[in-house]
């Protein structure tokens, strides 16, 4: 039956465009090309971490999918699916090795209890900034070590995102030394959760959805989140008044798309381009968004919902950088993946951080009179 | 005789899809597409400002075409001149206004005598980072004042790659304080130049390919480049032992593409979205390359060639930066469209740069222990 259809599609739109040669018009071989992309459409689902229309992270994955399907003229349209309306938010990963979903969005540390090496991939404390880990994965050898490391799964990781340097939480006491963050209950996420142990705060692993009301009724003392721009529309002003900088944990987060290795393999080659610049694209997009739009949520935070801005203190980061530091090689040694992750890691981290010292670093110092 | 090939062309490829699609197979409509492909093919001529292969800047032109080929299927295939191989490198804008090529690939500072406000969209002294500049292009209103300012010359523009963080320069003696600038013969384009004269040294525009022998003969005492990824392989290390930071007067370059606005316009809308994303994955692989490869570069330099590295003196720094200041002003006030541009780069920077104290620059300092 289906066959049939596609038939006659196809010998009406060569009638059709025989008929269009025959008077020498150029519209020919549109006709044709339209009727070869009806049958030719490919549909992909993309399920996602993020709850629907999520600023900047939600929406980026929307912004990805409908620039995968605008890219390719619609052969291959991409249908976003929020977290919990196809599958639960921390079944993206399982669901696109097993190709329920062809993609997914979301990012590599949510993997973490599958492979230690995936945090790497997202962000570390006091590691690389978001154009540091463009760099990593595009020109430092990071994107075959993610590739390897994801490979057993089926999938096929890149970068789609990253919304910058975060900021460094909500408070509602004030942080003056090193000794208010001892049996601190913050919620905090992935290698940063494990540094804060190391200082003696108590880490609390929250879903995004359960943060707020813990905050406000005390069951947890502190949260990190993203950004002023994420941050304002999450309404944490109402459960903290104190916003600390600077993000040590998350300097700058890459949000991961993933694919079914078997369904990408099976895209044509244009189509397999397509995908990755339009990854690309969507991974500066975000960060562009979010440069340009956190500071007048600062603003608006600052002076219409009276939060006050504090910077964490010098003896507090120190303590946390020794701490991340030693967590990460303790992470490393938990298995030859995340040594190899690491050692590159750390390589990188250490000449990018060499060469923002005479670049970054000096030029934004020197812009400000320092 | 076209029109007859075209026919059986595609009579061709329809029975070919017809036989099998009774057989049931899904090879058809690639059969089709494929025949379609040859017909609908778009041949582009990329002109550039760039020597042929040159690190970085006319790689990335190379890089760029072939991923819009690549995207699109073969359906527009770019060709890629390099400077002089069919127009000089300044008349890059001229001839893709005109349609001698329909697309260029070069820096908007370079037309600074048909427009001074063109300038701003490549950089700025004490300006935006590339960073800040993607994000003030894309999401900060940057894009539609490019495009206005364009538009009466038939072009539209596009960011297309950025080094990011330049050096200071080469120079054959020490700076250690402002009077050290004094008389200085200094090789630099653009608002860079300009800032030179206020603080008393006197700017010399040369092309790139005059540049060392005028440092190798004394004709100039000093010269900026790019940075050490370029500068190695340019060899300036052979004509000036001093090598300074940070460059003040190009904080983050960016690259523009230009395309002739009739050729652009007359692109099926997935072929103009296809460009778009590719320029800026363009845009995104030069940072990328060049911040993962200066800091290696920097070493050799260093270490192979004896250059000394050194920073600016911070008087010297805050001098520059005053004459910056006034210098923007001074060509804001040359025409209404500057002043216009201007005051929307302005606000931009000030805000990021308020948010950059909370976020990158807290950060990268703290990374430090600073």
């Amino acid at each position: 039956m289906r066959n049939l259809v596609v038939l006659s599609k196809l010998v009406l739109a060569t009638l059709l465009a025989m008929s269009l040669v025959a008077c020498g018009g150029s519209e020919k071989t549109e006709a044709t090309a339209k009727a070869d992309k009806k049958i030719e459409v490919i549909n992909w689902k993309m399920v996602t971490t993020w709850p629907k229309n999520f600023p900047g992270l939600g929406t980026g994955a929307e912004a990805l999918a409908k620039n995968i399907t605008k890219m390719s003229g619609g052969r291959l349209n991409v249908k976003v699916y929020a977290a919990g309306e196809l599958v639960p938010p921390l079944e993206v990963f399982d669901a696109v090795s097993r190709g329920t979903a062809e993609m997914g969005h979301g990012a590599s540390y949510y993997w973490k209890g599958k492979m230690p090496a995936a945090q790497f991939f997202t962000t570390v404390p006091f590691g690389l900034t978001a154009q540091e880990l463009n760099s990593w994965i595009y020109y430092g050898g990071g994107l075959a070590l993610w590739e390897e490391l994801y490979a057993p799964f089926n999938l096929v990781p890149m970068l789609a995102g990253n919304p910058g340097v975060q900021m460094g939480g909500w408070f509602n006491k004030e942080i003056n030394s090193l000794d208010d963050f001892k049996g601190l209950k913050m919620r905090m996420p992935g290698l940063g959760g494990e540094v804060l142990k190391k200082v003696g705060a108590t880490p609390v692993n929250l879903p995004g959805s359960e943060i707020f009301t813990a905050l406000q009724t005390g069951a947890i003392d502190a949260t990190e989140w993203v950004g002023p721009y994420n941050d304002l529309a999450f309404g944490l002003y109402k459960a903290a008044k104190y916003y600390y900088y600077p993000g040590w944990h998350e300097p700058g987060s890459g949000i991961e798309a993933i694919f079914n290795k078997d369904a990408f393999n099976a895209l044509p080659e244009d189509l397999q381009a397509i995908v990755r610049a339009a990854a690309q694209q969507a991974n500066q997009d975000m960060l562009n968004e979010f440069t340009a739009r956190n500071n007048a949520a600062l603003i608006t935070l600052v002076n219409d919902h009276n939060v006050i801005l504090k910077k964490f203190p010098k003896d507090l980061l120190a303590a946390l950088k020794k701490a991340s530091e030693e967590t990460l090689i303790e992470v490393a040694a938990q298995d030859p993946k995340s040594q190899k992750v690491y050692d590159s890691f750390r390589a990188f981290l250490d000449s990018v951080s060499e060469w923002h010292e005479v670049s970054e670093r000096a030029y934004i110092n020197a812009r400000v009179g320092g």
